[in-house]
């Protein structure tokens, strides 16, 4: 079960970074849902590399197609299987790390705990494997819009190079999604001059969800904000987690933290859209810190599968800045876990069971 | 299923701050285990309230009794049912807040969601439930002492001063759990300072695992860094999770971040003794940041049951600094884990059901 | 987990027959349901023990307390924790059978998977755990009830002799919830002539829902007859289990067993109220068959722990018949998976989720 | 997760009988199992349709393609994915069942439940999805064949026709996995003159698990017969469930019925190898009953999806006796749950997690 993320409205993945195919089943999509194939694709467009110098040069086409679970461009309520073939799946690459472990990658754990060296550029641990998040989260935004809920993403930061503002609407369009036009270059230079140095930079995404109804979140072991931490920290390269102001909520005091709440909503959003794990009609605000690309072009220390010490040097092609695409991939996870919230929520007042059961 | 944490070694927990009594139901626990119930009580005891000035001068004796699943002292591979009675029942001291909402509680998100306003002192979303985690987060503990596997805690930072090192030993009998004596007491006289102007601090815990073996985390969405994470940010007032260098490695450089491989182990553990979701053999290090307790006494604004202005002034006794027993709870949730996680491992490869299967 | 009932409407139990207590803990009850506390006791009483000389002299009160997840008598969407205190925890009437498997019973097999003998009358595996069954289930009683939905019960066969016709509201006063009284008198017969030579009988309970509307049941692998099957299987001493017609349909050809369909209904009930695993509207069918009590006062062959052969002989007290009190128990498990697909068929309609979503 | 099966090593699966594929994703398969791709093929090709006139002459290729989770011919633990793409997609022969329900089948449950009339052939509720049950089962054969587990079946009954003595040898190599050579021409005859008749008959598959070792199954709700009820009532068809001596037990007396237990061994196997839900080292049997055909070529009233009183013929090719193809699936479902139970019983001894923890 450890391939299947959430309860109520689930994805289960498959594939390999260099297998034949990669996919998911996306199981309780409720019935009569428009399943819009051309919006799925264009999500995964938007996660698939080579689309700028500031990404790998990799191509991976990305085409996606669906396999079960429609009728008639409708949700039947049946699994929903979608399916990546992998165009390329030549091995040659990775020859040179057939028989160590690159720094920074999973190769080392995957080896300890399943005995086996798959070295085709990374297995089931490659990002490439996001695509069939993105695919699955795509069929839960499509549920979300006909809710009203949409969710949005940009980087806040590249590099130690801090956003002051957040201007979604531009990060749509900027090739490093960033949030803030005015340090952008300075980001984008910033990601540039380590790729020239074989070097690579982390990043920090802002996720924020709007419309989101009052009462998303199933105390006390799937709250909210632990449901999204987990989803996030989930991410290859994830390794920090803020909801709502996060990290600076601890310097400030209970009176400057609360928010205070009036007939006409909340005073502030420091809390980032929930109390207790349980959305509070708030928008709902993740951040997610992204370290540096563990794949980088100079010498490092590691060891083989016999532990005996080794120089490895990285051949291939890599973004040197894996929050960028990762933006994408916190959107996904945020949408599943908002569309899983919202199943779980329907039967949480008798009243709403009267309503609907013989319906 | 919200009430259970966990897959495999589970915590099924039940009780509100003001009712009869807590408590948990653990599951999945190995026959065979010695169960040392001075050991669980005395746990409890450290996170029970009142020891000092700096927690609240509420009383709870928090007395914890098994009722079952243990024979003659050992486990018997039955569920083993914990249970905390409420010694004062009384509601009195919250007749105040009977029809309004504190802001910063989750009484608001819980009256949108259930319908239902519990408003003796915060229901079942009081932090009084910890007491039930910490109750069979010692089970898990006991078990990963057998495996050598040891958890230990300390506050890191309070109200923005920061610990310089790390010192378990002497959190052990700090009464704020401090990491560094060197900022202690700047960091006490900052909660009471903020206690005595009626407000209060927040605060970060580091939690560190050692003996961990390699293996454990199950790839895709059960690793160890997404789990912690969720088991982190479930425990209230939590607002943000750092596994390893966590933010700081945001700003370093691939080359700077990666921890080299030798023959002997990890040159340096930036990252927290995992890689790819799933442990290395190095120490589990995580971060949780508090936010400063909600619980003020400072009339703030909220509105009624009935969405109208009001202002709100708190009564009763309240921690300044959820922090500190908060530490407490942090080992709890990373005891379960990783005994999930080890009891997770155990079918991971083929050799080990044939070592085990006939047995 | 494996002491967990149920996906969504869950019901989690602890206690052995022997030990301080036994309970459970409800999970998934909609918040805004009224308890009515003398229906729970209610419904324990029908269960328990000594109510005449057909079943086991032995005495067991079976007081039943709610210590949480209710307020002001009515749900609050939080667990619910029930608990039973055993009056006498004494094992003295045991102490013959320490050291040996009773034929028949559990104590072999769980002595071989835990490695552990608790011989305290079957610890865990004593039917007395489905007392926790009945309180839970009447909690799904309670709220299938406001849902217009009725569960009842009675045997229809006793030591091979059969019930002609099924009369549900004689099986309700019936000592041995006969559900034919021209046969009740023989086949109470029966249980007395076996219980005089030391021996036992079995016997097959019907149990049926009314009132169920179409739609209940989770395809593929959650579907309605699949759920029942296991939750009946699963009660002490059941061996078999046939939804409708079950076995008899095997007899008939598909031109007798299809179910014709009309504008006013279905023409027949041969399929027990589900097509494809989904509840059809019609009454829900229910047959298990439970196994003759292994409890015996014949000397019987059988080994000890150190699997040295041994004869044993019985002491204490018995149930002659297990079905009659498995009666009850069966109602219980049909009312939990009803609550729990209940609650997983809110979310199957994308118009329900519009319906309910903001209010 | 309704579409997924088993709790450690699970089946999910996807795709409807007219859909363009159906398939599976299986995980928790520990690494380093040789993945024998001929053999799962092999048992598909028991499965598939129109090995002889007792059969639809319906033509199904059923070939199965792996397209992750193996390496150089072993599972690397990772999910394995089988795929079956369906060469005939045409909806023709479906046409005149558009608008309106076939009786038996699930047509009217899957509209009233969904609000979608998925026409063609069944969709989801057909039986053609046991094609993916069938190829996830032999991935759980292959586990339990290197532990020395063997599964077998056939048919005991048809239309009535019992077997007197099991021969599992023979069913092999019968046309209709017939167990009993004496009554196995008689069996032939009813189907066909059934068939004739354009009408169908019902049978009854026995299923045994050999070389079980003692301990399987979770008490007390992931029972070993509850679970195996559940897995059987799952198939397409069945109506009843029987675990050992099953219904016959019913009729015993205690003193006939136990199994008593000697130093080497069990002196019979009334319970079907199992005691309290544990598995006791003998052989696991299992009955499971299927109705008749739904699928007949005479008139029968229904209703249409306006709720219009019409009468249906049916058209197309189906089995005249559906438990002979059954007779497959249930040894798949078999070889799941007992795959499941191996994995779940891996950390019930605290000796055997020190045993394995850090190898």
């Amino acid at each position: 079960m450890s391939n299947t993320f959430g309860k109520a409205f689930t994805m289960t993945t498959f594939g390999e970074s260099h297998g034949k195919a990669l996919g998911c089943i996306v199981d309780g999509v409720p019935a009569g849902l428009e399943i819009d194939e051309a919006y799925i694709q264009s999500e995964l467009n938007r996660r698939k590399p080579g689309k700028s110098k500031l990404e790998t040069a990799r191509k991976e086409d990305d085409k996606v197609e669906i396999l079960s679970g429609t009728f008639e461009g409708f949700s039947t309520g049946t699994p929903i299987m979608m399916i990546i073939f992998n165009g390329n799946q030549k091995s040659r690459d990775y020859d040179n790390v057939k028989d160590l472990f690159r720094p920074g990658h999973a190769d080392f754990t995957y080896f300890h705990k399943y005995g086996i060296r798959d070295y085709r550029g990374g297995g089931r641990s490659s990002a490439r494997e996001t695509a069939a998040r993105v695919a699955a989260g795509s069929i839960a935004k499509l549920m979300l819009k006909t809710l009203d809920v949409e969710i949005v993403s940009g980087l806040c930061e590249v590099d130690g190079i801090k956003a002051d503002a957040y201007d979604f609407e531009h990060a749509k369009t900027s090739l490093l999604y960033a949030l803030d036009p005015k340090v952008e270059e300075a980001q984008k230079d910033a990601i540039l001059a380590a790729k020239n140095k074989h070097d690579s930079v982390g990043g920090v995404v802002v996720t924020v969800a709007t419309g989101v109804p009052k009462g998303l979140g199933e105390p006390l072991y799937y709250k909210l904000d632990a449901i999204l931490a987990e989803a996030m920290m989930g991410i290859n390269a994830a390794k920090a987690i803020e909801i709502g102001d996060g990290i600076a909520s601890t310097s400030l005091k209970g009176s400057q933290n609360n928010d205070g709440i009036t007939p006409d909503g909340f005073t502030s959003n420091h809390s980032g859209g929930m109390l207790g794990g349980i959305s509070n009609g708030d928008d709902i605000v993740v951040k997610t810190h992204f370290k540096p690309t563990p794949s980088i072009f100079q010498a490092q220390d590691t060891v083989n599968t016999s532990n005996e010490a080794m120089k490895f040097e990285l051949k291939g092609r890599h973004d040197p800045c894996v929050a960028i695409r990762g933006s994408v991939v916190t959107e996904a996870m945020m949408a599943l876990v908002l569309a899983d919230m919202t199943l779980l929520n329907m039967g949480k007042k008798m009243q709403h069971l009267k309503d609907i059961y013989k319906k």
